[in-house]
This record gives C-alpha cells, sequence and structure tokens, in this order.
C-alpha cells in the first residue's frame, strides 16, 4: 500500500529531525526566546530578501490564518477570500470564532480575479447602506491556492495595488509555499511575495517540519503585544525551540527548497504519469497537488492499492480525487504508482 | 416633501403611545416582570394558536436575530440563510461577531428554494471532510424577504420538513411580519408560521412599535436563562414596561392586523399606480415594500418630492429603488405622489 | 402600596412622553440621522461644556458598558474595576462575552482608591511575566457608584493623571449621573467630568427617560465608525428619534437637573427619616440610593406595604436593603413611607 | 551555568524523540487518525483505570484549558477559579476571551477551600439578583497547583462532592501531573483523580514531551464534534501522530511515572540542600518547584550562575524565586547548585 493522500502523510525531513535530537538537551529559554528562534528569524527575512520583516512562529495553519486575520482587522472588517479558500470552507469557521466574516467572493481556479477584487470594492464604498455592512479589511490569497494553482507575478502585484489602493492588507496563506515557489511555471519568488504582501507565511507543516508555520510581517506593521495575543489564543509554545530548531535547519543551506523541489519533480512525473494513462484532470496544476475525475468503480479498485484523497463528487459516476507528492514522496513510490494505474 | 422612504419613519401608533402615556406613573417591577409584558405574552400565544409557546420581548431586529442564532446554535454550528438574507448582509456581521458563521445559499426572489436547501444539506452530510466544516445548525429564513416576497405555505411546510429531516430549527425573521400575514396573496397565516418555525419573531419597530420586537419559541425550546443571556448581550430592558405595553396594545383588539392591513392597501394603491405611470418593477412583491427600476435623470428629479430608498444599482443608467408604505402611510401621501409621479 | 424598589419603577418624565406624542408623525431619517439626535447633541456639548465632545445615544447601560468598552480596549487588554463595579458583578458577564477581562480591584465604599490602582499599575508594569497577563487598557467608575456613594473632584482628577501617565483612558458610568451632579455634598459639576474622563455616559434610563444613554467622547477619541460597531453589537435603534426627543427634552431648560434635584430632596427626607426611626445606615450615601441593614422579622412586615430591594445577606438575622428615590418619586409616597416606618 | 529555570528548558526525553525518529517516515492518516493516537489513548485509559473514558491530544496548556472550560460552559455561565489560578492570571485572559467569565474565590497555599468553594455557591443560589449575574458553571482546579501544593484525597472528594451537588462539572489542569501524582506526600492516586473529575488533562509539555496534553473526559461527556471545535479554535495538528507517538511512548512501561519520581528525587535533595543552607521557603511544597524567599544581592549574585524564575516581589529587599527540577534535571547540576548555594 503506497499512499499519495496528502502532503502530511510522514514526519519531518530527517534533517530536522535530526537537529531536534542534536540540540535537545540544551537548556533554553521558552516562549521562542532562544537562539534557535533567533537565527531561524534572520534566516527566513535574509531568504525572503526582507531584512526589516518581523517574523513569529506559530504550529499549524488554521491557526495561523485565525491569529493573523483577526488581530489585523479592527472589529467592523471582515477579510475577502475566494468562495473555495481554506478560510472560507475548510477551517470550521475558525475566522467566525474570532468575531469576523469572511466576505467570499467568486474565483477562477481557485484564484481571486484581480477586476472582480477591484469591482467588489468599488461597489461596496459606492452603496449608500455601507456603514450597515461588513467593511472589507484584508485580502486573504493561498499560494498555492487549495487547487494547486498559482498567481503569476502580474495578478500579484495588481492584487496588492488594489489592496493598496484601499488600503487593505494583503495576506498570503503559504501553507505549501515551497512548493508554489520551486514550481516549473511560476515567476513568483519569495522576495516577490515580501514586496507584495503585508503579511504571508511559510508553511513547514506540509513542507519538511513536524509542524509549524512561519508568519512574516513585511512593513514594520506586527500588532503589538502580539505574543501576548498568541498567548492569549493558546497559540504559545511553552518550548518554542520545537519550532526554531526546524525553521532553523529548513532555513539552512536552502533545505527547504530543496525538498520543495524534489516535490515538483515528483508531482511532473505523476502528471507525466496520470496523463500517458489518460486520465481527465479536473484543473492543470504546476504544483504538488493533482485533482484527476475518476470513475467511482476504477477509484474503489484504485483506493486498494493507492490511498488518495476524496475531493468533491463530480456527477453520479464519477469523483473528483486528489494526489499529492511531498517532500517524503520517494521514486520507490512512483514506481509502485506507475505499476498500479 | 412626502416620505416613502421606509416602514419606519414615523414614531408609534396613536393608540401605542396613548397606552404609554396612560399607564405612565403606575409602579412596576423591572426587567420585563410587570403586567403588562404578562399579558402581551398572553394576547401573542393567542394570536399564534400556540398556547405552549414562550415569548420574549426585545428592542430591535439585528439584536434579536443575532440573540436568538447564537443562543440557539452549538459552537461548531452555523446558520444557512439566502444571500440576501437580512442576517448575510446588512447587519455589518453582527451573526459572526457572535462567532458563527452565517452559510449563505443561492436564493431566487429573496427566498430560500426548498430543492436547493434539501441539495445543501445532502451535499454536506456526503462530504467526508465535513469534520473541518461549519455545520449547519439552523435555517433562517425571512417572511416577508428583504424583497417583499412571501413563502407559500406549501414552501414554508417542505422548508420545515426538510429542517426536521436533519434535526435543526427554523427560524424566521419576522421584522414585517404583519404586512405578510395581511398580504393580499398569502395563504400562510400566524398559527402556519407557528406550526412551522421551531422560533420566529414579531416585528414590532416596522409595524406600529416606537421599538420592539416579540421572539416566540413555539416548541418548549427557549434556550435555559434566556433572560441571563439578554442580558449578557445587552439588550434586556430596565423598564420592560416599555416593551410590554406596546405589544399589548397592538395585540389587543387585532390593531396589529388592521394596521397592517392598512399598509397593504396603501401598497396596492401604490402599485397601480405606479404600472399606470409604466415603472418598471424589479420584482414583484405582494407586501408593503415595491422596487422598481427608475432613470437616474428621473430619480433625481423625484428625489426633489418624494423620499426614497436607494437599493443597489441596476446599471450605468439606472437605479432600483424602494418605495415602502406602511400603517403611518396616509391617503394624503397618496394623492400627492400621484401628482408627483 | 407604594414603591422605593428602584429608579426605573415609572415610565418617563411626562414632558418626554409629551414630546414623542408632538413629534410622533413627523417623518423622519432612522438610525439617529434626524434632527432631535441632532439637537440634543448639541445641547449635552454644551451642558458638558465640551464642544469638542462626539455624542452617541444608546439604549441601556450594560450595553453601553459592553460596546464602550470593547471599542476602546485592544484585544489583549482588560477594564480595571472596582470588585463592587456593575461590569464585574451584575451584567451576567456581559463585558467577558466581548472577549475581555474586568480586572477587579480592591474597593472602599463602592470606589476606586487612587494609591490602589497606582500600586496595580505599578506592579503589573515591573511583573517580569506581564506579557503573559492581561494588559490593563482602561479604567472603568461609576458615578454615583453602586452604593450612591461620589468621587469628589481631587480623587477624580487624581486617577485621571494615573490613567494618563499610563496612557490608558478613565471611562465613566453615568447611569444615575444627575442624581451624582445634584448631589448636595458634590464639589464635581459635569463640566469636571468631561474633562477628566476620556468617555462617560449620561443615564437616560434612570433619570427621566423611557430608555436611553447619552455616550459623551470627550477628546475626538470616538471609535472609527462606531455606527457600524453598534450595529455589529444589535445596539442601533431604526427610530432614533425615540433616544433623540428624549434626550433633546432632558437637556431643554435644565429639566434633567430639575427632576435630579427632586429625587435628591426626596432622598434627603428620606434619609432623614430613616435616621429619625433608628434605622442603621449599611454606608452613608449623599445621593438618590440608600442602604440600610434591617432585621429580617421586621423586613418582612415592611414589605406588606412598601416594596424594597434586597441588596445582600448581612448576618443571619439580618438584611441590607435598598430604597430609591427618584424623579418620579411624589411627596405623598415619602408621607406614606413615614407612616409605615 | 546551570538552569532550574523551569521544568521546560530541556526538549524532550530520549525515548520520546528515538520513537518520533523510529516511525518517522511511515505513512500515517492525519488529523489524530493514526495508530499511534490509538494506542495512546488506550494506555492512558487503563493508566486511569477508566476504560470509558475519552481521550483527545491538545499541544499546550493555555489551549487545553480555553477548550475545554470554552466547549463545556454554557453561555451564561463561567469557570470558578482560584485567585492564583493559572487561568485567572498567567493565560493573558484566554478564557475570557472564548466569552466567559473566570470568577475568582479566595485561595490557601493556592488550592481552593472546600468550606468556601460551598459558600459561594451557596450565596449565589440564594441571591435574588443572580439572573443578572455569571452563573457559576464549572470548577477548575490545578494540581500541582501554581505553588506546586497537592489536593489531598479528601479535599478532592469534597470538592468534587460539593460540583455534583451543583451539578456542574469539576476540571483539573494535570499540567504537571506527573509531579503531583510521584509527590511522596500524596495520597492521590490517577485513578482517584479519574473518579472525582469530570475532565482533566495529563501535562506531556512540562513531563517529558517536545509538547503536548492528555484531555481524558471520563464520564462519557465529551462535547459533540470535539474534533471540529478543536479545528475551530485552530488547536487540531494536521500530524496528530507528534502527540500520539510522544504519548504512547510516556505511557509505555510506565515512562511517564519513572520520570516523573526521577524530577521529585532530585526536588527533595534541592529542598534539603536549600533547608541546609538557611534558605526561607516562600511555601511547603511537596512536588518539583520550590519557592524561596532571597535577598535582593544574593540573588543578583546567585543569577550569575544559576538561571531562576523571577515569582513575585516580597518586600523591598526581598524577591520571591522559583527553582524546578524536572525529569531534565541531572545529577551533576545538583551537585554544581550545591556548589554555588
Amino acid at each position: 500500500m503506497i499512499s499519495f493522500e496528502s502532503d502530511y502523510i510522514a514526519g519531518a525531513h530527517p534533517k530536522v529531525l535530526e537537529k531536534l535530537m542534536e540540540t535537545n538537551m540544551e537548556a533554553l529559554g521558552g516562549y521562542g526566546t532562544d537562539k534557535y528562534c533567533e537565527s531561524a528569524k534572520e534566516k527566513i527575512k535574509a531568504a525572503c530578501g526582507c531584512p526589516g520583516a518581523e517574523v513569529h512562529f506559530l504550529v499549524g495553519g488554521t491557526q495561523t490564518n485565525a491569529l493573523v486575520i483577526s488581530s489585523m482587522l479592527k472589529e467592523y472588517e471582515g477579510v475577502i477570500a475566494a468562495k473555495t479558500g481554506h478560510v472560507s470552507l475548510h477551517e470550521a469557521g475558525a475566522i467566525e470564532y474570532t468575531g469576523h466574516k469572511v466576505l467570499e467572493i467568486a474565483q477562477e481556479n481557485g484564484k481571486i480575479v484581480p477586476e472582480l477584487l477591484k469591482e467588489y470594492l468599488d461597489t461596496f464604498y459606492m452603496d449608500e447602506n455601507r456603514e450597515h455592512m461588513v467593511f472589507p479589511g484584508m485580502v486573504y490569497i493561498s499560494h498555492p491556492t487549495e487547487y494547486g494553482t498559482l498567481y503569476n507575478k502580474k495578478e500579484l502585484e495588481q492584487i496588492s495595488d488594489i489592496c493598496q489602493g484601499y488600503e487593505i492588507p494583503l495576506y498570503l496563506d503559504g501553507a505549501r509555499l515551497g512548493y508554489g515557489i520551486m514550481s516549473r511555471e511560476t515567476d513568483v519568488t519569495m522576495e516577490d511575495i515580501a514586496k507584495c504582501c503585508d503579511v504571508f507565511y511559510i508553511g513547514g507543516t506540509k513542507v519538511g517540519a513536524l509542524c509549524g508555520e512561519a508568519v512574516v510581517f513585511t512593513k514594520g506593521n506586527a500588532p503589538k503585544h502580539f505574543m501576548t495575543i498568541v498567548k492569549q489564543k493558546g497559540a504559545l509554545l511553552a518550548k518554542g525551540r520545537v519550532l526554531g530548531v526546524q525553521f532553523d535547519t529548513l532555513f539552512t543551506d536552502g533545505l527547504y527548497f530543496d525538498i520543495s523541489r524534489h516535490a515538483i519533480d515528483m508531482a511532473e512525473q505523476l502528471k507525466g504519469m496520470l496523463k500517458e494513462k489518460g486520465y481527465q484532470f479536473y484543473m492543470e496544476s504546476p504544483t504538488n497537488q493533482q485533482f484527476v475525475i475518476v470513475e467511482n468503480g476504477k477509484l474503489s479498485e484504485l483506493k486498494k492499492s493507492v490511498a488518495v484523497s476524496f475531493w468533491e463528487k463530480y456527477d453520479d459516476a464519477h469523483t473528483v480525487i486528489r494526489l499529492a507528492t511531498s517532500w517524503s514522496t520517494t521514486q520507490e513510490d512512483m514506481d509502485i504508482l506507475k505499476e498500479v494505474l
């Protein structure tokens, strides 16, 4: 049995675990005050080409989204997101739990369309009843999106410009950022993201860490007393070192990017395989997640030897499934999969 | 200058004010423990044909929606509403402020379509990832809707059945309930509403009161310690009598229904007038709110002598406007309007 | 049967009701945009000697406290209040519902002691673990307090200075402000309050109105989009006129102060009467609420002819009760009470 | 430089890390559905002698407190805790953030006194104004407390009985539970705790894990859809295995108890050392945290060679400090400390 079910089926990249082992008995200060957190932050700022950034480590993606969004919005504001955005659909209402509405707008291939975003904001500010409505106070995008797609540099800049025009921050959810940056079809770099976004996070959980996400506030705009806010939301790790050591390792000698490239290589192999076998793609994805439409009988057969993810019902006879590669996918996995397909 | 801007342009029905005057110096207990609240509750239960109901008085509509919805939902649940529902659009995020998502679904003429509601619920319960999603915990409908339209009895029963099938309560926002009940085109009575809904409210603010809404829990399902919950949300009036006296008057000798019928009569006259003058209706409404599409130049002209409501932009040259009648609309207002049109 | 149970046993002052009657059929804009709200705001600013103030009308006291406190605090902050403060004890957790802790400190006669306040703040800022604690973000005082006592001008200025020193706003709950201002034993004026406080409210519910409180932001510090915040919390009245007309009347020709003085006159008479009859006072109060300790058997007897409030158990044989006068107390009430005592 | 600063200065017990390493590349299901979580739950239920319990894994202590308390309270309820309780003081308002008040009561040596608890509840239910107050809906105790003290079995049973009498759950915060269970002076076992409490948690972060706490609902009382609630609060780990593997290791062959006993042995040695040297104890603690009062000059000296925790100011010349042992304290640390003292 092999698994392409998700990009979090394995533990951490071996180098990450080794470093945890190596530093295990050092006596370190709690709550992120240790030297590994410090070192990891410096390396991340360098990788983003953003020396003035402020970096914070959190444990998981939904936690990060809820914390960043709620601490940056004013109380009468909501966050604009694609209908298919993770915050809209798959976080069990974590944003609403903080008291803020997710203002869902139409999407194309999982992405917000700059023109539609502008139209939404223009219409809002022309509505004579807007004082009775939720003010749009932030734009949330995911990159790669929930469908594995990517914004190109021009789109990112357009969205950034629109946000600046309306003086609201742009926030990028980078749960799978490595797989976006290392895609063969992208023109977007980490530096571009740091320039275009007011805040974003670099996903660790799905890219080599046991857990952990690194939030980057790029413009001197981190909320005051952010550590207290993190504590208040139950998100402050006593042993902050666990996150510091992991990110320090991932951002040493380009490990984060190398393991992401490996996942992309495996994904390209996977795409080729699926195309060759005549599978119908649900959407064209240049990253580590691939979505195909499978006839239900065939799916039952497939599941006997490969773990895959149910995505959504396509029609009565077909289902959309997801196959994901990651840093942990091996050539052996690929070879077995080829046999099975 | 005359006004058809809304159904809350005047104070209270004169009989209501007179009763407030008459009872003004009586020493009464606070927080809704007075005899007028008691009497009003009995009359409302009788009017609903629902002797087992529990009635509570609140001050305004958004407050009522937020209180009823948040106190009946479990923390992992959201409320299903039409995209055009008041709770979805025009309450400044009051529901999300309580921590719950408004699950917006498609609408037709401002109404939830029973088939689409069922499909939404069926799909949710078939989704393998539903534990990561907001559970649908209630259905919210408004009657009349925000567009003045009405559910017929069959639709109401279908929606009620679907809710029962999924064991979630049905909540009806009756901000303008009188105008719905007294519409010439409805087959829905107060008794029907009490039978079909788990909870609903009878609007006072827009139907003859200075302020006030009467919440009716129809099935022994009022949340425990509801008074404390009301207090906690800042919605408990020290002088509960203000609401008790008003509702007691409105439900004495059918005043609530008589003044609602008057508004409908005025609305029918208005419709006739608008049709005669060739106005294009945005939607067919059998209640007190009428929506027409007006050329912008003409609108500017009109606004010089009649106050109306901006509803939404129709196209670059046209605007949707609302004209509303109410218990306070006079024949004189109608005659002047006829001149103007 | 007469009632000294509370200061909200009657409706509104007759002049207030008359004005509501008189303006009843005027067509006015909704949500506080009418001319009576405008006029009332101007009169209140004049009465406070604070032309630059911003005034907002809300419906009730708990609502006002929750709205003012939550919209002025940052998310990592709480509000300091006396243990006996209304927000600490008798608002069913309305402040905590908004996500903020009430930081309860010791009190004397219902009042915060300037020295203890300073010590609390000094200690907080010297605590090395303060990033794990709730930051004190505001000071809440009530004037008169829940025990009818008053701050003198010096105390008020000291507290104000301490707040300024720590750059946190001072908020005064004036649910019974008129009775404080018109006390025979105070040296504090409305102007003093406007000068010392960043925000305070002038109570209407207990001083002549059916309902309503006027919030005064004294230093250009009203939260942005406060109307939307009010709507979001379900506190925006469609017929804002109801509050505007009432406060406009109360602040015309000094009515608010005249009726407050009347209540004080009645209270002084009451105090004299109680002293004469040998009642033991629980606390010395210079305002409209009087607290006495009564033997339980005697209390049962008393309750047969006078409604009073249970305040707290004193010991197994005695109870603390409250007798309150108000604008509506008549000389006839006093005469009957004298007989009874 | 040695450190007695806290019980979270080191990483994880080596056996825990080894197991993470060993299982690292296994493909496992996400969100706690893996076999290690399953196995850990079974072992924990066995260790508690409570086969009917339901066990959930969370990441940290504040998160656990906020989740357990908010998901078990009704909206009009608060949680009773000692003034010195972790939820009262050192969680940055995490409980209030969920909308619930912490009802702080007096304490002795960090513990709730059964008699005072009963009195608090009795008084509340006799107060005629209780509908305006926060209902006590749960009792929170920590064991060991924040001062290292322990409830004895009789006290625990008394508190449990009081809770049952008022039909409210008893919740025990076991952040350092191992150090309590293995204290030489306790008569309380894990089974006793499972019997007396409705819910409690077994701390991992401070007892051998990198992070992680195991919540035990002992009476079939886990909130419905708890996983969705956990997700909504941003507390659901994608790689649930990280917690499963750690707790599975800690509860294999009694490791949790063995390493706790080691910390107690070290603490007893520490106590002896401090007594011998004439240190004044702030409180008598039978667990791994020791509190002593140190003259400020001496403290400065001490800090040059030993890291300790500031606890609170004692007087102008003295400070209360904490020295903590843990599973990671070595005999070498002790020997160096002896030299230093």
